[in-house]
């Protein structure tokens, strides 16, 4: 059993949590290395206080044996889940009613069907318990981190490369994922927001062919080994206006005196209020609609949130992002995104891209 | 309000349902054309008796705006969604504990959530509402399915023409996706599974080489205009053995049976045994490990799924797969998937591409 699992069999037991259930993602692959394929069949990770078993599809189980020496309680489509659910619990002795603690992205139907099958539990978040342990990064997941974000600086690259008056937001994005397969990668999303879509802080990208002038957010990332990229920076069309490269500094200056307020002992809100300040100065405090970063790594969103509120207390190995952001409605929007990892005395920027207007000509 | 939208208020009245709560998704979006930004920000359709709500993270609101006129209860990352929540359920008049049903993918941190607003509360699968509801498609949905259809072979016809001892699974998954995105689909999956690697229904594509001899379990799907492809060939690398040859035609026959069994009035089990019977009668029946089909629409497995054990009926407009396998570990696997419509008097098959072995020669 790794020390992860150890670490979170001590989480459990510090909470009074006799049962925490995981289904098919990054929670299950960081503590047991299992990866099966996800879908609508129960797939569940069972984590008692003392064992671990598996709920395996049975078209599933050849692969993650090879993955995993936990056991693993197999079920055919034909018969059901139930059957193996009830022999996963006696395994690892959570047959009556429990404490018990769910994987917070978990499909809510394997929540529903573990508690009918333990009625009378009670259930929390069991983020609450692993997503201190995941989020201080172990050595060899911070170097997997920094590969993960000189790749998205050569997606940025490859986007600048290409892009002019003409060129559509979808081309951009698959010109970024393109770039990311090409280096290995699974793209895992691509933001491009174009003149005034880049308003919508999480634009659905479509077909508008940038134009001259547009200020264009690009904010993309994969998934590597494992571990995740995230990055955003702004592709100008043509020369900026004095109004886009005034705001553009201020979004700069804020991201500059978030990265500043980064070290052990600060907590998020600390973070977000640096940059928040920076552009409320400024007069755009209504315009920044949303918070200063999140954690990542295995998981593109994850804690520690940087939020107005949050009490969090970075630690040394944290990684998240800072992005701060200003959008006018109609207008364009602008934001700037590091990724960083916390050290004894502030972070270091997993990225080597400049956060300047990337100016590209209008035509070829 | 659409008719989806009575259809399934009419469930909930039957069923004695108060309340339905519905993540960021394909439930949604069939339910109300809205496709927010799914993330770990709490985002929900809430559906009472009479009347919608959603609760959405602030950076979402316009462009859900353009998408719903519904009302919009906000909230932004500072102040956390419990107050949005509150408004929003008593928007929908759920203000107390209520028999609920929640979309069974929706994050489990978002049912928990809700449960938590409204202690007390029952909670149920609201895909036994909506299931039957979404599993007969309308008339458009299944021109939409047809034209994924065509691009799915599209996809399988490009990896054909690529395909040769050498190339390793990843390049093939990644050719299938290129051609996808060419059409202006997002690539979903793309399971490619070589030699013994086939042996693994849900074979997690990587970079084995192909080699002389080989068959090649081709299995891939996208996503356009909001509906899904699923297909599912053979490709063998050179000559194919005669034993080879003689999977692939049982194989073969089990869909050719399992087609020539779907009608209105079937029940989802007779396909399967149709099928079944075949690999059965072969000698395989303890290699096909799987169920023989799943419906297909707006997600890429959904409601009916053909198994041994369901008797769920067959209805004209549902639309699923038929894709019986055989596989044979160290050696190779074999599974050929059709989607089909079921029609008035039995079922059309979507795809236009033979289901012979596609034998593609060892060098270019």
């Amino acid at each position: 059993m790794t020390t992860r699992v150890t670490r979170v069999q001590e989480a459990m037991h510090e909470a009074g949590v006799d049962l925490a259930v995981v289904g098919p993602g990054a929670d299950m692959a960081y503590l047991t290395g299992a990866r099966p394929h996800p879908d609508e069949r129960l797939c569940l990770l069972l984590i008692g206080r003392e064992r671990l078993a598996f709920v395996m599809p049975a078209l599933n189980a050849d692969e993650v044996r090879a993955q995993t020496d936990e056991r693993l309680h197999t079920h055919a489509d034909e018969e059901g889940p139930e059957g193996a659910l009830r022999a996963a619990l006696a395994d690892v002795g959570a047959e009556a009613a429990v404490e018990l603690a769910v994987e917070d992205a978990m499909r809510s139907d394997f929540t529903l069907t573990v508690q009918e099958a333990l009625p009378g539990s009670r259930t929390r978040r069991f983020g609450e318990l692993l997503a201190p342990i995941r989020a201080r990064k172990e050595f060899d997941e911070i170097a997997l981190l920094r590969r993960n974000a000189a790749q998205a600086d050569d997606a940025i690259r490859a986007v600048a490369a290409y892009a002019r008056a003409g060129v559509t937001e979808r081309e951009l994005a698959n010109v970024a994922q393109e770039r990311f397969r090409s280096l290995g990668a699974q793209p895992s999303f691509a933001i491009v927001g174009s003149g005034p879509n880049g308003a919508f802080p999480h634009h659905a990208t479509g077909d508008r062919p940038l134009q001259e002038g547009d200020a264009v957010v690009v904010d993309v990332g994969a998934t590597w080994e494992g571990y995740c990229s995230d990055i955003t920076r702004m592709v100008v069309v043509g020369e900026p206006s004095a109004r886009y490269l005034e705001i553009h500094a201020v979004v700069d200056r804020a991201v500059a005196a978030a990265l500043a307020a980064v070290r052990p002992g600060a907590r998020a809100r600390d973070v977000d209020r640096a940059a928040r300040q920076v552009i409320e100065a400024a007069g755009y405090g209504p315009r920044f609609v949303h918070r200063t970063g999140h954690g990542i790594g295995m998981t593109g969103h994850e804690p520690p949130y940087l939020t107005a509120t949050s009490d969090v207390v970075l630690e040394a190995g944290m990684t998240h992002s800072v992005e701060p952001g200003i959008y006018l409605p109609g207008e364009f929007g602008v934001r700037l995104e590091e990724i960083v990892a916390v050290t004894a005395s502030g972070c270091v920027v997993l990225s080597d891209l400049p956060r300047d207007p990337i100016v590209v000509p209008v035509s070829p």
